[in-house]
Parts: structure tokens; sequence; C-alpha cells
């Protein structure tokens, strides 16, 4: 039986998502989790994530695949997996699919969240869940730029030393940002077919530059051509970032 | 010259706010902080706060004072403060006052605030932040129920043994309940002129046995007048109190 799960984790106190020798990481509690559901499960049992994510980076909706011998429906394995959870990782939704299905080689895209808060000081019950800018920034700069960022683009200056796929060109089906009232923060969002190693915390290190006046507002089609990463410069902090969505 | 800090901390990571030997605590870093401040203080600078807090218990207004030999002002005062503090701590407000100012022995009252997040599984972006409910739970039973909280009462049924205060009666000014939609929890307000050992956390499990049928609504003049702490039974966790503000 495969199952699709979809969990949410508070990334602070993971290593990110990729098992590592002694190290605390999300497809390692996952796995000995599954593992022990499963008991005698003969050979042990591999989890598929749809993707890494980084220490310090979050999900609410990672998606992972596994398959386990057993009959428990959906609603007993959703219960199974949660009653064994730490508290910084949840199971939203547990579905059973055929075995076409894999977490990672059958997504069509994804969806990035970042949350960046403001103001002069770090707000204390921020600074695990935001990044955090404390210098005048005006969101309209930020609005008309991020709009270059849509389309199918080579993104080699937005991709950090260390990633070894080939091809560096990838689509942004959208990419917007908003001021949210309600927490006075700047969230950012992106949807792309798929998205290169740090690319996403990047791409807003580039548009807080932009928004703080420290880079032209058309500076974006410029990076797209130089295709050189310390062009782009800085990174944005894990801690704002979010897996939303995975989609198939 | 005497400054008066509001101060506010994810109280997650503390063993509470009193200063003890080998362990992190709020005041302890505080005192650490304003000594660095102070730099040859003479005599070790003490700080003054409010009252404590317990281990995992939140602020978002506790006051302090302390007394330091300089000509800092109220800003600067806040920008020294601030560059030192861990992140999960930070100052809010900084106000000179006289001597006649005392943190502790001039409040006039205090209000806490206590979220419980809802659901059969904990978000793991709400477990340092919350109580955790996952039972059905009906808020016009709390609604009807908690009003019998206000006014003044011997609150010896609802005070955690270990307590060392000579007198148990307090007065509740004002005691409240509300579903937040955008969060969907359920937040109690209280604002009283003082609050035992743990009685804001007892009274919020009291509460919420009686909103989930496991305690008539109408039991709390009932544990006013047994004086037994016994038969108030439960303490809603740490995680979801906060010292919200304290009163001059």
């Amino acid at each position: 039986m495969r199952y699709k799960v979809t969990i949410a984790y508070d990334g602070t106190d993971f290593a990110g998502f990729q098992m590592q020798p002694n190290e605390r990481t999300v497809e390692g509690v996952l796995t000995k989790i599954v593992n022990k559901i499963a008991k005698n499960p003969g050979k042990r049992i591999q989890i598929f994530g749809s993707g890494r994510t980084d220490a310090g980076v979050h999900a609410l909706g990672q998606v992972v695949h596994f398959d386990m011998n057993t009959q428990m429906n959906e609603d007993n394995m959703l219960h199974a997996l949660n009653s064994m959870m730490p508290l910084d990782m949840s199971v939203k939704k547990v579905e059973i699919v055929s075995e076409d299905f894999h977490a990672r080689f059958t997504t069509h895209g994804k969806r990035y969240m970042y949350r960046l808060s403001l103001g002069e000081f770090v707000d204390p019950f921020k600074r695990r869940y935001t990044g955090h800018w404390k210098f005048p920034i005006d969101i309209k700069l930020i609005k008309a730029a991020i709009k270059d960022l849509e389309g199918t683009h080579d993104f080699s200056s937005f991709v950090a030393a260390g990633s070894t796929v080939k091809s560096n060109v990838r689509t942004i089906y959208e990419a917007s940002v908003r001021f949210d009232d309600a927490t006075q923060e700047i969230v950012f969002e992106f949807y792309g077919n798929g998205f290169l190693y740090n690319m996403v915390r990047i791409m807003v290190a580039v548009l807080i530059e932009i928004g703080s006046k420290r880079r032209p507002v058309d500076d974006i089609p410029r990076l797209f051509q130089v295709l050189d990463r310390n062009e782009a410069r800085g990174t944005a902090p894990a801690s704002g970032l979010y897996l939303k969505k995975v989609y198939y």
C-alpha cells in the first residue's frame, strides 16, 4: 500500500529535511516513526519527500510517500502517525495512492511563502517564524519589481553555491507580495515548477534591497542576463521561509 | 536614575522569571545585561520585577525597574538594552521614573491572557504559544460561567500547593472569553489586583472542564465556598499563558 502524507513542521529545531547521521532531521524522524508503525517490515521502509528543505525552513504542506504492507485505512494511518509525532511536526492528511504516484518525481510545482517582519527590534514571538528588516522599505517598489521574476528564466544568479543540478532554468507561474495588516508583515509568495538551492531566499533578499532602495527597481532583468550569483549578493534567513504547497 | 522597563519574552526557553543558579531565567539574563551596560557599577545592580512568571509562561508587557548611575536618556537605554538582548526577549519601552516607583510594590493590577488552540492535533507552529484542547467545547458555557470569577473572593481553591502568601483573597475586575476567528483559538483574559501561584492556569482548567461538560456551569461559586484546591483539579499548561500588562 502506498501512502501519500502531507505534513507540517516548525523547521527551527530540525537540521533540514534530509537524513544525516547524528542530526535531527524531518526525514530521519519520519523514517523512525513509519518503521515503528510497520513493526517488522523485513527491510527498512524508506520515506520519499517532494524535495529537501534547509535547516530552519518550515513546511505547511510538505508531501512524502512510503510503501507499507498493511491494511490500515487513511484515517487510522493519520492517527497512528500523529500519535507518535514530536510536537513540532504534524500530519495534516493521509491519502492512499496508486504506485504511479511518487512524491518527488510526479510533482507539477511548488508554492513557497516568505514572512518578513518589520520594526526596529525583533519581536521575540516572531524570531523563529519570520525574517526581519529594520530599515525603511517601500512595498510599492517590490510590487513593481516582483513581476519580473515571473516566466521562464535561467536563475543562475539566484542559486547558492553547492547546487548540483544540470540546468538552472525554471518557470515561476506567479510571484506576489502583500502587506498583512493583522501581522504587520510583508508576505511574499512564489509558485513555480521547481526551485533551486536557496533560490527563494536569494530572490527575497534581492526584493528587500529593491524595496529599500539599495538596488534599482529594474535590476532583476539584468540579474537574469549576467548569470552571476555574486551580483545577487544576500540570502534572506531561513526562519521566514515556508513550503506552503506541493502540486501533483 | 531609576529606569522602568517594559519587556516581552517568549517564555519557552526560560526557567521562569526568578533568578536561579545554573538556570536561564529572565531576571538572570536581564541582570547580566544591565550590569554590563553600567560597566563598573561598584555594587551589582539588582532588577526588580512586577512579579514572577513560571517556566514557559510568556510576557507581552512585563515590567521591571533598576537604578543606574548614568545620564543615558530613555531612547539610548532602549537601544543599549535591545542591542544585548537574546532573540527571545525584547524591550518595548523605557521610562525614567521617580524613586517612588517600584515595579513590584506600586502595581495596581495585572492583566493575563490565555490562548487555547483547538482541533484534534497540535499545530506545530502553536505548541510553544498555546494550550491545546482536542475535545468538543462550548464557548457559551464558558461565557456563562466566567463572570462568576469576577469580584472579590477567597481563591484558595485556585492556588497551587507551594504558595506562601498570607491571604488568598483577590479581586478580579474583569474576566472575559472570546473565540478568535483569525487564529481559531479561544482567548481568555483576566484583569485583577493580583494573582496567586498558578491561579490563572487553574481558572482556565476549570473553565475548560465547564465548556466540555465535565463540570456543571454553576460550579465556580461552589469552588469559592469549599476552599479546597483538590476540587479544582487541573492546571492548564504554561505555554498558553501571557502576562499582558502591569498597571501602575
